[in-house]
């Protein structure tokens, strides 16, 4: 029997031409792929391969499965959306191989392929938001307390960092974005530029870009990502169209 | 006269299987394109195209060029490594669209297409050290001061985020990388892995993992990303073979 492989690879955001030809090739070599049933929809059909669809809550149990599938000799591509690094499977297929230590997952390969994020399709798609030093925080509470969020949110806001926030919205959390903003607003100016960027690169992708003052987390579902800009985060207005976002290379302190 | 454009295109860290297709089709379509001098040379040759190499110090003149150019009816690729819109020439270029209002750069459109940053490379290369809320900065004072980046790392570094590094060191700039490890030792466990990741995806690619008690800043140059984790941040150990090193999507201080 062969020695088998989990190989986790990023997508990239949506569109086709952002899955880099790394991605493409594990997922050809794949023998099986496993994901969420809409990210595997993405995957080009190889014949032979055999499909692993499931839910997008049992990552736990996915990232078991295609350890598994890999022990018995299999070339498994385990799917994520963007990159899969960042608030994805990556990280759970990790804590699959280590949780199972007494079990035999031993001379199983795990690799990874990355992917473009979210939030980088996001950033390019408005400017250069990201130009400058940032934080990327997840707004869900489901693994983590809330009082820990609300401590990384005062300490990025206060640190004048770019700050951009991965599932920020649910029907299970609907109120967390708006206090997220309240503790943003104690440190920035109400014109600060705030984007919503939702489904981005794909047919019903939309992007917002609204001061401070008016944020609020009707924007948002659970496909956007929200970028905050930092005190020197510009704007530059085109006629016609949305305007620029960036932050520039230098700190505004240092040139006033 | 046809109406110019300047695309910003993220090339990837280094191997040519990381480069998307978009930026592909970017490239191709460029009637000129522009960057640093070995950007330029990862770039496959298309007949007909000009090339405009530079060095790696005069991005803001870079920028005016590309837009000057696109100006003239060129359709001008601005290359970058790794993300464009990270530390490199997106910011640099809307800097210089603003800068320029009073010139005519109005009717040049501008656009962005991502590419898998040097971070997210390192992380992939290394298991899934990005898996949760993590900050990025900059260790380059040539445009911010050091206090800003001192306030930066402490806040990062007290609200327990996983930590990456740009620009960790240089031959101008030998010492700041050991005062950031100072600053992060005051709040982090002497075990915590600390990635140095140098010319990932390159052939002369190097990854070291330390613990923080360890880290110093003789592993890292000018090509290297540092990634810091968190309290959460775990190793898995491997034989022969360099550990994993994985953020997991649970906050350690939830599950105890």
């Amino acid at each position: 029997m062969s020695k088998g492989e989990v190989i986790v690879v990023g997508l990239g955001p949506g569109s086709a031409d952002t899955v880099t030809p790394q991605a493409g090739a594990a997922l050809r070599r794949a023998t099986d792929v496993v994901g969420y049933g809409p990210y595997l929809a993405r995957v080009p059909a190889v014949e032979g391969q055999t499909r692993h669809g499931s839910d997008n809550r049992v990552e736990l149990e996915r990232a078991r499965h295609a350890l598994e599938l890999a022990q018995s000799g299999k070339t498994v591509a385990v799917v994520s959306s963007g990159d899969a690094g960042v608030f994805a499977m990556a990280s759970t297929v990790f804590e699959a191989l280590e949780g199972a230590r007494g079990k035999d997952y031993g001379d199983v390969d795990v690799s990874v392929v990355p992917g473009i994020s979210a939030m980088l399709a996001a950033a390019a798609r408005t400017g250069a938001p990201l130009g400058h030093d940032f934080c990327v925080i997840s707004l869900s509470d489901n693994l983590k307390p809330w009082t820990r969020i609300v401590q990384r949110l005062e300490a990025a806001a206060s640190a004048d960092f770019v700050i951009a926030l991965y599932n920020p919205t649910s029907k299970e959390r609907p109120t967390q974005l708006n206090k997220a903003f309240d503790i943003i607003r104690k440190h920035r100016d109400p014109i600060t530029p705030v984007i919503f960027a939702t489904a981005v690169t794909r047919p019903d992708e939309k992007i917002e870009t609204v001061p401070l003052k008016d944020a609020n987390s009707v924007e948002a579902d659970m496909r956007t990502i929200v970028i905050i800009g930092s005190s020197a985060t510009r704007m530059i207005e085109r006629d016609g169209r949305s305007a620029y976002v960036y932050t520039p290379r230098y700190d505004m302190e240092s040139v006033r």
